[in-house]
């Protein structure tokens, strides 16, 4: 029988700036008897990382431009929270009905720019990783040296997305895995050639992850068993549309 | 330890027009030695839904309109594929350097309005299901007969989506499921006020569903365990965002 099985790691502590990330998990590997083989795909969320990192910002130290006022008061939303989007922004991609769609300055497209004050002390907000393909990278040579077997590691954030309801998973840094399975030129069952079919195996694998973290849950961190084909090198900036092929800019 | 399982459900044959989808999902299982239980997710991929009830155009037999003829010389395609996907769309979102986003009639966005040459036999395409949520339903009661579990089921495509590179499976057909769960009002781990999460959740499983899917191998069915909270009334409408909430039409 073919099957993949997604654990996941409960139980590990409320991150703080300065925390190990890859001791944390390691432990919770070893205190919930997970038998981590070589292939596994660790799925990490963004706010532990960026916690770890220190990548938080007390709203209270912020002094809101004049701009981030204005926008703030068009949207009726706290002035600070937009003056940090409008510092995490390479770009407004779209500002409608208090929602600001921007381009960060790794290139992803979401709201408020990754800004996010959930999971986080009152007061505080987060930002999403500065170089999250780094830090992904760091975690999986940290827990293959810990845990003794060759891992991938994925970084993920819930993102928004046009005309369909709902945030889903994706993969917003990548160590040790390719991102894109990429079919075209190959033959479909029927001997047609594929045409353009690139599968974004990194971001279904986020999404798959994100089944077992919920949002109200302390689940940060989830293990893919029995994904085939995937390992290799790539990034989460490979991911990124690059601006003359998108339509939706 | 909590976690969810993904089976591929391999070795069924080829899908024909007036093949009892039930029967060969039903036989698929038992011959896989598959433990259905109550809760069970089942995704199923549009395209064996598409064959089995027909929705198969021979493009030999389509009579290209004068716009189609237009179109296709301007993006050098077959304008008789160009005529079925304009048979098949609501509205064109966007067509440059020939590839078509278009709205279908079920306000689905995605390429082609869902007209697919992959995995059909040469000269023909599929179009969606003309109502997938009542397929899903029509499968569900079926399968929960056949197999004495009350089971859920989801219909899967792969869709584009802006900004991001590759596609990923949704569900365009839902049946005994929710398709978003809802985190609005609630509080998170650390008593902060959730105020714009909704994940969606039948997009996550379509995803999950299509790592063990691929696209080159035979393995139209998935089925998911360990799924929780899940349970309920929904149908893939809902996943649709209103034209007037859409910043990006």
């Amino acid at each position: 029988m073919f099957s993949l099985q997604i654990i996941g790691l409960r139980g590990l502590p409320d991150v703080s700036p300065g925390d190990n990330l890859v001791s944390l998990i390691a432990d919770g590997v070893r205190r919930e008897s997970v038998d981590v083989n070589d292939g596994d795909v660790f799925v990490v969320t963004q706010k532990i990382v960026s916690k770890a990192s220190g990548r938080m910002v007390r709203l209270a130290d912020v002094e809101p431009s004049a701009i981030a006022e204005d926008w703030a008061s068009r949207v009726e939303k706290d002035p600070r929270l937009i003056e940090v989007i409008l510092r995490e922004s390479a770009r407004i991609v779209r500002m409608d009905r208090g929602i600001i769609v921007a381009e960060t300055k790794h290139g992803f497209v979401c709201a408020n720019a990754g800004v996010d004050g959930s999971n986080v002390p009152g007061g505080y907000v987060t930002l999403l990783p500065e170089h999250p393909d780094d830090d992904a990278c760091k975690i999986r040579e940290g827990l293959t040296a810990t845990l003794g077997s060759r891992v991938a590691v994925l970084i993920c954030d819930t993102f928004g997305r046009p005309w369909r309801l709902g945030q889903v998973n994706v993969a917003i840094g990548i160590s040790g895995l390719k991102p894109l399975a990429d079919y075209r030129g190959s033959r479909d069952a029927s001997g047609v050639f594929l045409q353009s079919t690139m599968i974004a195996v990194a971001d279904e694998l986020a999404s798959a992850a994100e089944l077992v973290m919920g949002k109200l849950h302390r689940v940060p961190v989830a293990i893919i068993k029995g994904v085939v084909d995937h390992e290799g090198e790539g990034a989460a900036h490979d991911l990124i549309r690059p601006g003359h092929e998108d339509m939706f800019r």
